[in-house]
């Protein structure tokens, strides 16, 4: 592996993903995806007394069903990063109490499922390891009444918000060579701060820090968006993606027709999600379900993932700080 | 680098930790350490109008002191790693967007400082940077109200309690072959749960996970404590060190007197602090500030540094789930 530029790593010969799984929730599953989110759940509660214990399973399940399917021991795993956004990343810890292999926490909100998977390719590609499990999720209910309001008041939305995803997603990445898609590079992200102040407008918030990191991806590697079948970015939502859009043109990037957002393309308009999809389990499931799918199919070739996060806290927020937040990049080669 | 038995990872050459810099409170500055802890802030508000933006201060102030002290530009290091205690990690979020250099955001609680410096070992010995900064902090008004009580309640304490550390440690990891204390190996641990469910006794919900990795290590490496000068645990006070000294001991491992917890040590019995320093500040400013220092002057050799975290939130608390934890280690050789 080697630095290219500024902020990018080269992985030496690429760092197989061998088996990616999903899990969402009702909503999801009727969204444009569905045919790629084959599990789901019909109850958000998924059986269990509260909403945190009710993502947990999910988690729990996403990953116990991607082993089962892929028939892979737990034992024969070295290392689980992985992250979400409840405080303390309460259920990915959890859940690595259950696994019982050593557990690596990583938070950059909703960033964390390129976050976990970048350092997960970085230890492999350094010969630590031989595989390690990523995970990233969020539930709707957890997250809205952690971020925003209690979900019994039943606040009206404002127009540029955004839904957060019921999902979880799981990916399993092995040094071993394989036909499977490939992290290629990775680039890690800076925190980028452009003075947004409301909660509600997360997209506004984390486009500028996507555009930081693959303007400086572009630049490091003396790529342009024409090399890409896919750039995705994580939950801009559809606001957020225009700006992010925005914000590269200007700096001479045209995007084309290549790029998408996963918050932008995981629910119906008619849902009612606004600008569409966030939290952390959002690019997870779009992930793991559908440009996993089409990476394996060789439908994509090469594909550039942001994961998007924004980093900051109901309290920072309520002292009247603004929002900052970061975006790490994996390119992922079928 | 390569694996050693079954959660240890060995470095090839080690990693040397060329700086390392604390910054404590008043309290702090007032324990046994204070000959150690140069750098004090004699008003917890660090001149700031909410102790969030003090502790952030505190964060900024011992980072960029540590460069200047050591003459190094920002912009030669390549990854920022770290974590705190707050929701969000929102200390090390805001210093990082002041730090403007890619960030990896870390978390297990108290344990932030190991797996930061763990990961940046193992990013620097795959050849991936050349140099990564680290840090840890915590400050007492911030953690108490966010995790227990409101300040202005006025609580009294129990006498199993624990006091959380206001300070911050940074250490500057690089690829340099130097004379200074490198890191040699790595053990990252796995999360463990014992049942305990008050958040006031941290000590004894972190003990089990602390042995777990310890004996881990022991098994993997094939030593015992008599191997090392100092083994230090993170903030397990007085009454979880002793259930750490009986865990191991029911194992058949004796700790002897090279074993010290940075919580235990850190503040005088007058002071009121109940069973010693809590908070993921704790090991990571008696780490940068004692340990480091005795490791440079050569009057210790061989360090294990075991920070010690407990994963729960306080939502999870409410909700009658236990608290999780875990523990990992670095070993630090002069």
């Amino acid at each position: 592996m080697k630095k290219q530029g500024k902020q990018t790593y080269v992985l030496s010969s690429g760092v197989s993903i061998v088996a990616a799984h999903t899990l969402v929730g009702t909503k999801e599953k009727h969204g444009p995806l569905a045919n790629y989110f084959k599990d789901y759940f019909t109850d958000d509660t998924f059986g269990q007394p509260t909403f945190e214990k009710a993502e947990r399973e999910m988690l729990l399940t996403t990953i116990t069903e991607m082993l089962k399917k892929n028939k892979i021991n737990i034992d024969d795993i070295d290392i689980y990063i992985g992250g979400d956004i409840l405080n303390q990343l309460v259920t990915t810890n959890y859940v690595a109490e259950q696994l019982q292999i050593p557990f690596i926490g990583a938070y950059s909100a909703c960033s964390s499922v390129t976050e976990s998977i970048a350092l997960a390719s970085a230890l492999i590609d350094g010969n630590f390891c031989g595989k390690i499990l990523c995970s990233a999720c969020s539930h709707f209910s957890t997250a809205e009444r952690q971020y925003r309001f209690p979900l019994e008041f039943g606040n009206q939305r404002q127009a540029y918000s955004q839904w957060t995803v019921t999902g979880a997603g799981c990916m399993l990445l092995s040094k071993e060579d394989s036909a499977c898609p490939k992290v290629t590079k990775i680039c890690f992200g800076k925190v980028v701060d452009y003075g947004v102040l409301d909660l509600a407008n997360m997209g506004a918030a984390m486009a500028p820090a996507a555009a930081d990191t693959l303007h400086t991806f572009f630049i490091d590697t003396n790529t342009t968006p024409t090399d890409y079948d896919l750039i995705a970015t994580g939950d801009l939502g559809k606001l957020g993606s225009d700006i992010f859009r925005d914000l590269l043109a200007k700096d001479g990037i045209n995007l084309g027709n290549n790029y998408i957002d996963c918050g932008h393309m995981i629910f119906n308009e008619d849902e009612q999600c606004m600008q569409g999809g966030s939290g952390a389990g959002c690019s997870a499931s779009v992930f793991s379900g559908y440009i996993y799918t089409k990476l394996k199919e060789k439908k994509f070739k090469k594909v550039l993932l942001l994961a998007t996060g924004a980093l900051m806290s109901t309290t920072t927020n309520q002292q009247g700080d603004s929002i900052p937040a970061i975006s790490h990049l994996i390119m992922v080669e079928a």
